[in-house]
């Protein structure tokens, strides 16, 4: 089995050494549906593309105050965490964010520090996909544009999941981690739990007992237990910062972390899933990763 | 070692179900760029273009009697084999076509039966790529077209090795085998060797001695000798005639066999290799079987 791990972790240093860059490279302006295909989507490559949604009403418009007199009555979701870390393995469990019906306008008073938060605590964070948005906030979908002309030219409805992330104010870290990388990259299963904040402002972790176990990976990137995970050692994560104005196309299968600066607002736009050739092998890889163990 | 070797075979199994399909489908005319891209190339998928090259004065125009007219005394390169069969493990050789400088008209003589070969026997085989066919016979360049408009547009220089058979006369008939299916096909190393027509006319197989081993395929997927190679029960071969008019695609990293009628004549384009995510996981693939085993 130790040929085969060595030859798992040769394979994903030769993606470096053959294909991947060591920085994610920029495009400037809204590429051709082919060269975007060619160049990024078929390669499975991230890059960010620059002035490929400078016309959207948003980038400029979407203040607090315009956000207010358009959707501040509107009732959404809002993700609560005690720290900001949402959907992470947190002493060996696997925890979601408390989600809370809030009035768009109570959000905001949070964020712009108008209001005291609930017992003083916790990072709040409303996540509303293209898909949805639409249907939710009807008011604010004349200010994007309803697809991205380019990649939904390059994608139609048939090709792996593949994101785009623009950001209309503020800015989103990623941290990225190529398919290729799976043998660094510890999996565990984890019993699922929620937080709940209790009426002194303190957040507890409640277990989901009902709700299978999830596969995810338990080491944070930003403060990586190299102890505990010391294959982790061997990954090559691409950082990049994506700011107002700009676009990160986030390939099908690389694994990724977001952070994102106070008050950052950011549409998504995603498309369905295939099962490719790419994906057929990734899948071979991450069994092999199971089977011969990384930590 | 089991483990990853059942994982192997069951990745390729997967791929049969997930994106391949039981036969070569058909492209019905020349297709846009991006949409064959996304739906071949990308996906490293044979496919079979009709009417893609109706234009070509070469498709009606290449008789023997023209082909005389223009290039019959032009000195040319041919194969030949005892049998039909170049490159290909005989008796635990690698053995190469004996390679002979003739006019292009006693070729065609041979071939039109209108002499008797030397010694009396022998398969001869003209072999011109489009990269040398302007070098090597500048006359009948007019009546093909330089490039293939759009397997150009969608490639440029920098993609896969990825080839494009365009039969102008007669027929081939390919045996494919996706790279997902290495896992069932034997691999051994031979010393290459050459055929040589003796006198009498009988050839002989003359190693060279001078020449590094070439890994190569010993399975003749005509006969595949499945006591010796059992694993090569579980390959799923695609089988297609291209007929003249026709255009076969054949993706980057497939195995092929090919068989063609009495005096076919095809023209081959094709583009240089690029190191990408899917040459990445084969290579993983290749020296996983290698070291597993499957026979």
């Amino acid at each position: 089995m130790d040929v085969v791990k060595e030859r798992l972790a040769q394979f994903s240093l030769e993606a470096h050494d053959l294909y991947l860059s060591q920085s994610v490279p920029y495009v400037d302006g809204p590429p051709d549906p082919l060269q975007f295909y060619r160049d990024w989507i078929g390669p499975n490559r991230p890059c960010i593309v620059r002035n490929a949604f400078n016309h959207w009403p948003a980038l400029s418009g979407w203040t607090p105050t315009y956000l207010r007199e358009k959707v501040g009555s509107k009732v959404i979701s809002v993700a609560v965490t005690p720290d900001g870390y949402a959907d992470a393995v947190k002493d060996d469990r696997f925890v979601t964010p408390e989600e809370r019906r809030m009035s768009f306008s109570s959000v905001l008073d949070i964020i712009q520090g108008k209001v005291k938060k609930r017992g003083g605590g916790g990072v709040f964070y409303v996540q509303k996909q293209c898909s949805n948005l639409p249907d939710e906030l009807p008011e604010l979908t004349a200010d994007v544009d309803a697809h991205v002309d380019w990649m939904s030219t390059a994608l139609v409805h048939k090709d792996p999941y593949e994101n785009l992330y623009c950001v209309i104010s503020g800015q989103k870290d990623f941290i990225l981690l190529p398919p290729t990388d799976r043998p660094f990259i510890p999996y565990g299963l984890y019993q699922p739990a929620v937080y709940r904040q209790k009426d002194d402002g303190d957040f507890e972790v409640v277990d989901q007992r009902d709700r299978e176990k999830v596969p995810w990976i338990p080491v944070d990137p930003l403060d990586p237990d190299l102890e505990r995970y010391p294959a982790y050692r061997r990954a090559r994560p691409l950082r990049c910062s994506v700011r107002a104005g700009e676009m990160l196309y986030l390939p099908s299968l690389w694994f990724h972390h977001v952070r994102q600066s106070h008050g950052c607002i950011a549409v998504n736009f995603w498309y369905d899933m295939d099962f490719d050739i790419k994906y057929n092998y990734f899948t071979l890889v991450d069994d092999l990763t199971a089977f011969t163990g990384q930590h």
